[in-house]
């Protein structure tokens, strides 16, 4: 995996995470993400920091995909755009409701009440502010939006548009990448704010449509006056039982929405970083580097870094065992969710004020 | 050439305007275009005579291309328009700023200053009312258009659109494509007033795309509730030299902002349906069915019929030589621009009034 991670900074000009944060550190207490490598890549995250050392507006934009339930997987974004929400930024959200019903063909009524009732109600619960925020679905947004997106048709080729997505790329698609060019960019014009600034955290698999963003941003750049977005690499979580996180599969990953009652049997039924005997575990320690467990708990359970690092040395030492550690981390588990769950219901009473419902 | 036309007929479906005529007559009197043949053909045309005999609300939905310079040849669908807004339809009228920009290659700033002060200053000039009236750039109208036009993206396959628009169809042409089809079929929408009969006049050229938007609304029949729309085809004019009217030959085309000098000297010039010989011609007879002057006459500069029976008439019994007959219509022609572009001062002061003009 971190093997994997590493051809992005050799072939694509992704840099090191860890490199910039002794300057963060000057301006802003870093996330846990990224004191824990989570955050693992950036480009230009220079002029994030620079932002944030001047006092110059910046804006960060991500995007959601409306096809199903919303995990911990997902939450990793969000917990990055609350952060930065909270340092002065400016959020932009896309709804990527577009590619939701055109790419994935899920039908719009489907693709709303995702988009509402999973996401933009569970971000709020987890602490999104309605301050300095745009929540809007790709299909119910501004024309100066819709004007860039079909701008963008004439400067992207189809050559290119099979190089990233594979030879069989129809209108659907089409569509969906021009669109996500127009989420990418669209903060930069004085319609939106004008941010020069504008970052957009990412798991690496979306790497490409940033690659591809960058390079409309400089066929663009005398014309709209178009700049290159800064963007933050995360890690992705291993699925519960190993493998990938996927929607899919419920039992590889735990929702937000889950019972905490079916979270805690999920969480004590995941794969660990354990050793086959309890003897040998005692003898060699275990292996949290390895184990879904420990994601949980560094990714979203424990935010302390000491409380997490005891965690670290009693599984390494062979002190805990994973029964002991799983206990724990679903205690915490399902104290998180029963709070989250709380909040949750009095987002979904505020959430048609966040976000502009399309009709149909 | 008339011949081209019969192949319209004969596999796509289309049919002889003049067996609609007695129909219209009875509710309302047909355009001089229309009596005269120039407008040949039509799709569901009865649907606007039922919704005529009803009072049902109707609309016209027609499209320019902000390329260039407005010329009689342009002239004939917008006083096709004006026709129907007399009878009371609301008329929609998409500058395609979009397909002009991303594959015409022209400039924003060309396109934005075509649109406005070439047609549509020309449209109000023409008598145009600004009653039931709504012309949109293509980049600047509302969401509900932008939804429709992403939404198509999902039901058109590249193997369509390569067999319509050729085997390097690419993301303009695409965009440009899916965006006409939201032209045609938005007024359908109960945002844009839930008009159910809607007429596109258009010339034989357009047909392929008006079968295209036939067959998507099929496909968005249950999901949204359109349906086909109902289409006219109009024959084109000849270029004053013989050939095509074109935009890149001025001397084929007389502009309605030509110099009145220069108009009557392009006309003076043109290619009749004259003998080789006036002894010939006093003999024989003109040739007004091959003549570009005639047609200026019977298309645009005389709506009366028995006037235009009498130039006919002098004309085929070799009465009238040509050089007499360009006089007279070189009159008529100086009488209609020079009335024309006083009115065009008047429209140029009210035409921000009349279309939101983008900014960019």
């Amino acid at each position: 995996m971190i093997r994997e991670y590493d051809k992005l900074f050799k072939y694509f000009g992704i840099k090191p995470f860890k490199d910039v944060l002794p300057e963060l550190r000057k301006v802003a207490e870093p996330h846990h993400l990224m004191r824990r490598g989570i955050i693992f890549g950036h480009r230009d995250f220079e002029k994030v920091i620079d932002a944030l050392k001047t006092g110059k507006k910046f804006a960060i934009l991500t995007g959601l995909m409306p096809s199903g339930r919303m995990h911990f997987g997902h939450k990793m974004v969000i917990d990055q755009v609350i952060y930065y929400q909270g340092l002065g930024a400016e959020i932009f959200i896309a709804i990527a409701d577009i590619e939701a019903y055109a790419v994935r063909k899920i039908s719009r009524e489907d693709v709303i009440n995702y988009a509402v009732n999973e996401y933009v109600a569970n971000y709020l619960a987890l602490g999104l502010k309605r301050e300095r925020l745009h929540i809007y679905f790709q299909s119910n947004y501004a024309k100066e939006y819709y004007r860039l997106l079909q701008m963008f048709s004439r400067k992207v080729t189809m050559a290119e548009l099979r190089d990233i997505y594979g030879e069989d790329v129809g209108p659907g698609k089409i569509m969906s990448v021009l669109t996500q060019m127009a989420d990418i960019l669209h903060p930069q014009l004085k319609h939106f704010g004008g941010f020069d600034v504008v970052l957009v955290p990412v798991g690496p698999d979306q790497d490409p449509h940033l690659r591809l963003s960058r390079d409309v941003a400089d066929r663009y750049a005398s014309e709209l006056g178009l700049k290159r977005p800064a963007s933050t690499y995360h890690r992705f979580m291993t699925g519960l039982l190993g493998g990938k996180m996927s929607s899919s599969k419920p039992e590889s990953y735990i929702a937000l929405t889950d019972d905490p009652d079916v979270a805690v049997a999920k969480l004590m039924k995941a794969l660990t970083g354990g050793r086959p005997t309890a003897a040998e575990q005692r003898r060699l320690g275990g292996e949290p580097e390895k184990c879904p467990v420990y994601e949980m708990l560094s990714y979203h359970l424990i935010t302390d870094d000491r409380e997490l690092e005891k965690v670290y040395t009693r599984c390494r030492s062979g002190e805990m065992l994973c029964g002991q550690c799983k206990r724990e981390a679903a205690e915490r588990l399902r104290k998180f969710l029963e709070e989250h769950q709380r909040r949750l219901e009095r987002a979904r009473n505020i959430v048609d004020k966040v976000v502009d419902i399309p009709d149909f």
